[in-house]
């Protein structure tokens, strides 16, 4: 199942996606499930196949304002430095723990919005990313576990500004401006692509790949990067890790490329779809 | 006003301290501010003045369990290395922009909860702050106009799992495990703080004194940190920011100091009051 969260008539909703037509499910299970995160909190997926196979009253994707996939999860996990030609680009060394920093939930946007460059720089660059959102919380997972609380992927554009990222040590700012983490365009659920399935990830710039890797080629697997946070902090359904980006940011291209105003990025995932947004300016 | 967050009966609820007594200010403001972080952004305080002053049912501070004063913040920023002497201790040097990591909402505990040391690791160590909270949000904003945005203070142990910030290049794991982030007790309104006023903070383990500072010595004041922050993302209502942290951390001592089960931790604001945690292990 393909899961979105929109808004339609000026109200937030969420629902399945089938072909150009969209099951609205909050109609379905209203206040028991009010977003997309409390309907995988609940459990509500095996539920909502059903409905969504009866469903007589759809909506047509054209006419909904796509939000984020999930456009209030309590946590966003960033992985850095986890492919190996993205480690050596930057001159860094694989490190034994994941790389871990924090988005805001503030900072994201959806499939079809603008990312904003902002007034502050020009250095703003693209990275191609596999987002996984966890469906069944718990802390002190085990990587063999880790696949059963995987609720399912997307695909992100941890949109960076590089110049703030290296401000200081921390890498925080460049990671957070307003509206730089695109992600969506949907969630493909779990059931759909199988525990440490090879995935192929693409980004492209104005139409000209920049990124290509496939996932057996991260550093820390998802299992381990479920199992190192989880270590440290509960997850819950609704969380999200964003797994880590391949060699090729613009950033560290001769002479470099940053994306400006008119330019259109997409990241596609073989088994999720493309997410694809323009650049314009703040 | 001094400002609370609390369970009582069960039932999550905020409200301002007279005393030991407390005006439950749910009741008042109902839907219209289910919570503190509503409250703030509806710019009810002044409103609520006249309720406090007039109620006659008032609840025992004995008798609810505190939160964290936000609960739910959108964003908790924390300030690295923004005293002299914590920078010089550490062996790293000033930066000319404020070094911002941050820290997730599951991470804060109440006043009068015990922080946990996790399973993980014994290097558990203490950070006194104090700690802002916005009022009015915007982006943009001046250094001169930051005060007007201020809704309150409060304290923050900034709790740090010391082996685990060092993992890799980035903070996020060691400052992000469960129940380390502890904020209260209660936010005194910035209507009883002046701009700029001089506070001393000093933070005791055990009854002993382990750090001690006063506001006037931060290398990136309050209105610079909500000057650069705002630039990269708006600042909204009931987002945090946490100010940094003195000289004096256990883990820089010979023999390092850090925090085990049966300690008690104080963080003390003179204009703000005292915040208290036992330590327990997970």
């Amino acid at each position: 199942m393909r899961l979105i969260s929109y808004q339609y008539n000026g109200q937030d909703g969420y629902g399945a996606l089938v072909g150009d037509r969209v099951v609205d499910l909050h109609a379905v299970f209203g206040a028991q499930a009010p977003d997309l995160k409390a309907f995988i909190a609940a459990g509500l997926a095996s539920q909502a196949a059903a409905h969504v196979e009866a469903a007589r009253a759809t909506l047509p994707l054209s006419e909904v304002t796509l939000l984020p996939v999930i456009p209030n999860p309590g946590k966003i996990f960033c992985i850095g430095l986890n492919y190996g030609e993205h480690i050596r680009e930057t001159g860094k060394t694989e490190t034994e723990k994941p790389v871990i920093f924090l988005r805001v939930a503030d900072s994201q946007l959806a499939h079809g919005e603008d990312i904003v460059r902002p007034q502050a720089s020009e250095r703003l660059d693209y990275e191609g990313e596999i987002a996984i959102v966890i469906g069944k919380g718990g802390r002190h997972i085990s990587e063999a576990d880790s696949w059963s609380h995987i609720a399912g992927y997307s695909c992100y554009n941890d949109g960076s500004v590089r110049d703030w990222q290296l401000h200081t040590s921390q890498w925080a700012p460049g990671k957070n401006f307003w509206k730089t983490g695109a992600f969506g365009p949907w969630m493909v659920t779990a059931d759909e692509i199988a525990p440490d399935q090879k995935m192929t990830l693409v980004t492209r710039l104005n139409g000209q790949e920049m990124q290509r890797a496939t996932t057996d080629m991260m550093v820390h697997s998802i299992p381990a990067q479920i199992a190192y946070i989880s270590t440290f902090i509960p997850l819950e359904p609704g969380d999200v890790i964003v797994t880590g980006t391949p060699g090729g940011v613009g950033n560290k291209r001769t002479p470099p490329v940053f994306m400006k105003p008119g330019d259109v990025c997409e990241i596609e995932v073989d088994a999720i779809g493309v997410l694809r947004n323009g650049i314009r300016d703040e």
